[in-house]
């Protein structure tokens, strides 16, 4: 509007702080001091999301979608590499197939939605909306599975699953409504599901470390915490220094046998003697979005790794009074187009009602990884200024040599992300061995290594013993890269022998 | 399992009949006897769809979802040049903004799905499942919008959607839950949004006629027929000969301003003045896979247009029991390598427990375009013989021009689907001009072109004299391309003065 972009216009290229006063373009809160509200504030004024009026549903914006499609693009080559194809199954369940498996619908009972009626219509038996899919799909495993040959089978669907959770609700990370794929794969062998495991495992440390730059954990989950009726489940974990909380960012289960069985999954091997298949299911989801967000965001917004960024630079024109506002104009356009052609996603700003001060502001809210700005001295010289996103460094950049520049710079500000983000989560390990130290440990907002005897009961008590306000703690994973544990360790909970190193910590 | 690969064995390179009753491969049903039954066979045994165990829902299975994925990185790339953004909306709905636009909500009240529990716990408000998303994004976008510089705004999602229909589910054509894309842009300006009406009706001809083989009309809906709450509709519409039926391929929406006026969506332009938005809404759904299956699949199974074909050849051996067996499974996988470095879909079917004659049955049955047979004759010349799907033809190919062979192979059976299907649809048209021509070519299962008086009561007269068991005849489309119509020309069911030539018949 007129007004608004009057006033825009009047702040000119002023401080950034007249700007952000003038135009509400800055946020109000800061990482350190709020984080829940920053989070909050910078999705939304970043453009990923924004609140809708059903709690814990949030629109997906295009600057989502699009980090979404990137990861999307790489992980569905990935497993169409391993023969995995993709399928659709319904979005809506029996009550008598959800409930098949026990302990599995135990699980997700509470946070079941259930569709009653159609039109003015009730339905005379209600129906319930997947909160994830082994009980619609594994009616028909056993369909489709007689002999070996039609083993393994492994199928994926990407799709929207709904948990009608009532704590917290946070954009991206616990949404009553989610986007995910979940892969669901059966076997002749147990030795072919655990491979798999750590494929799909491997895969998703990939997604995290190489896109989204979070370092992450490889593990195991405890007894506890293990998917409801599976046999096992593996995790990559990152952290939250901020918060002081463990975040799981996806997980690649063994079900073992369990629901073959309920299911009856069987088949006939070479020599004609019958067996149940061994199953794995493994997902990730839009939460990924939302630990990027976490990790990498600071008070002027979004930082977005260049691998996922659906912008990866922007382009400033610094017009100046007598200057040649039109070669700067052409420079900018040019260098989008030298860019755009060696396969970098640029674009350029050129918005005539807007400040180069409030451009600027405003890619940062955005987190664009890396801005250009070209003006008189840039046009002159032949040259460009780059400035980075991550850091703020500053760097004047022949044209000559613009593109090869440029990728480098994009490539270390990926790793830079990761090593920053990877500093401050070390930082943030504690190995400790007792109850004492555990207990300080966790007012510090630790992630605490420690060594357990690997009992439900114990685990349970530390839940009980460390419930409160903020939550209580529990195990993380067990990392599959153990630190040497010396005989006669003992449980820093229990005083029992020690069998591993688990990470443990508040979560989310 | 062992006793059906014996039975599969011993009926060896039999005929085709013999396999058929042994393995039950073939179908029980013909396409020009009991196209119905033949549908519901062909869609199951060519494994594109399950049944599920909720009425009106599917199981789309890979063979089905590779057709999907095809079309939809064509029409996504597509609208992407179009400066279109993807984006995700939630899959629930409010109740009062489901019921903003009247005649909108009156379109669809009858077959919304109402989640009304959690858990155990009733909701304290019902929540309905998105049927269509007009109402549940365009709350935002009056938001979003404030000033000419926010437009046009073009957002697409692609999702799933339900809508709780009671009569004859059919597997993609009509079912409870659907795939599909939705597009909602919003302009400055009329002929913008009128423009862009036409650039999408075009990609979806493209979608039916380059990618499916399947002539499309394009057109205007009737006032009767038009998206409620819209302004008007544009679709292409195919035809199915076997049950004289006209079908909706896709529709383009121009909203007009009717929901912006509902939900408030203006803009001030660059003089200041306000103004309200003209919007379109656009739409292709996963019934596209339906039509193609009734448009070219045969009592032999399945037929895919090569463009769309997860699989575009298979290649299969035929060993002779003198011949150098190894020698014959070398060149199919020799093949196969040649074919997909040259970016042909192919694979080899080198199953030991089946018979050449099983498997030129069981790749039928899926419709895979073009099959290759290689046995110890072809292997002594250095040939192979191609086999086409759509006519049977049977051609020897030196392996010296493999791969140009087979490329044109594919163009030829890609556009022969397509003008087979045309002349099939193009004999069933039926130009005609009064009340008792009309009533005899409904009966003959035509496509009726007749001139009509544009009076929406006239149309409802028409569907109340044709009701009947096998439904009431509508109008289908205006198209575009108009025939002559000669002053004078009479409405064929009112006798009033005709003001366009417009397609009537009865539809899905």
């Amino acid at each position: 509007m007129a007004g608004v972009e009057q006033r825009q216009n009047k702040s000119g290229g002023g401080k950034k702080k007249e700007v952000k006063k003038e135009t509400g373009l800055g946020l109000s809160f800061t990482k350190d001091e709020n984080f829940g509200e920053w989070y909050s504030e910078v999705v939304v004024n970043g453009e990923m999301i924004e609140y809708y009026d059903i709690s814990g549903c949030y629109i997906l914006r295009p600057w989502a979608i699009s980090i979404w499609e990137i990861m999307q693009t790489f992980f569905d080559a990935e497993i169409k590499k391993m023969k995995v194809k993709n399928c659709y199954f319904p979005l809506f369940v029996s009550p008598g197939v959800l409930q098949k498996e026990k302990d599995h619908i135990e699980g997700f009972a509470p946070e079941v939605a259930w569709v009653t009626k159609s039109g003015e219509s009730e339905l005379e038996v209600p129906i319930a909306i997947r909160p994830t899919s082994e009980t619609v799909m594994y009616p028909y495993y056993s369909k489709w599975i007689r002999g070996h040959r039609d083993l393994p089978l492994k199928l994926n669907q990407w799709c929207n699953v709904v948990r009608w959770e009532f704590s917290n609700p946070t954009p991206f990370i616990r949404s009553r409504e989610f986007l995910w794929q979940e892969g669901h794969t059966a076997f002749a062998t147990k030795e072919e599901a655990d491979t798999e495991v750590l494929q799909i495992l491997e895969l998703y440390r990939c997604i995290y470390e190489e896109f989204l730059a979070i370092p992450v954990t490889k593990g195991r989950k405890s007894e506890l915490e293990t998917f409801a009726g599976g046999l096992y489940t593996t995790s990559v974990e990152a952290f939250i220094p901020n918060t002081g909380r463990g975040i799981q960012g996806a997980t690649s289960h063994c079900l073992g046998q369990n629901f073959a069985k309920m299911f009856e999954i069987n088949f006939e091997n070479e020599k004609g003697e019958k067996g149940m298949v061994w199953q794995n299911s493994w997902a990730y989801s839009t939460r990924t979005i939302g630990v990027m967000v976490m990790v990498h965001g600071d008070d002027k917004g979004l930082v977005l790794p260049p691998k996922v960024a659906a912008l990866q630079l922007i382009v400033i024109p610094v017009p100046y009074k007598d200057a040649d506002t039109q070669g700067i104009f052409d420079a900018c356009v040019a260098t989008v187009a030298t860019l755009s052609d060696a396969g970098i996603r640029a674009e350029a700003d050129l918005r005539d009602n807007y400040s180069p001060g409030w451009k600027y502001s405003n890619w940062e809210m955005k987190g664009v990884p890396l801005r250009i700005e070209i003006g008189p001295r840039d046009l002159a010289n032949n040259q460009v200024r780059a400035v980075r996103r991550d850091n703020g460094a500053k760097t004047d950049i022949s044209r000559v040599f613009l593109v090869e520049q440029v990728k480098g710079m994009l490539d270390k500000i990926q790793q830079n992300l990761f090593d920053v983000a990877k500093q401050k989560r070390d930082a943030c390990v504690e190995v400790l061995k007792t109850w004492e130290e555990f207990v300080t440990a966790l007012g510090q907002k630790k992630l605490i290594l420690a060594p357990w005897c690997d009992e439900e009961d114990v685990e349970k008590d530390v839940k009980a013993r460390t419930k409160g306000d903020m939550g209580a703690a529990k195990s993380l994973c067990t990392p599959f890269e153990q630190p040497e544990l010396p005989e006669g360790t003992k449980c820093f909970a229990s005083g029992k022998p020690a069998k591993k190193w688990t990470y443990w910590g508040r979560s989310y």
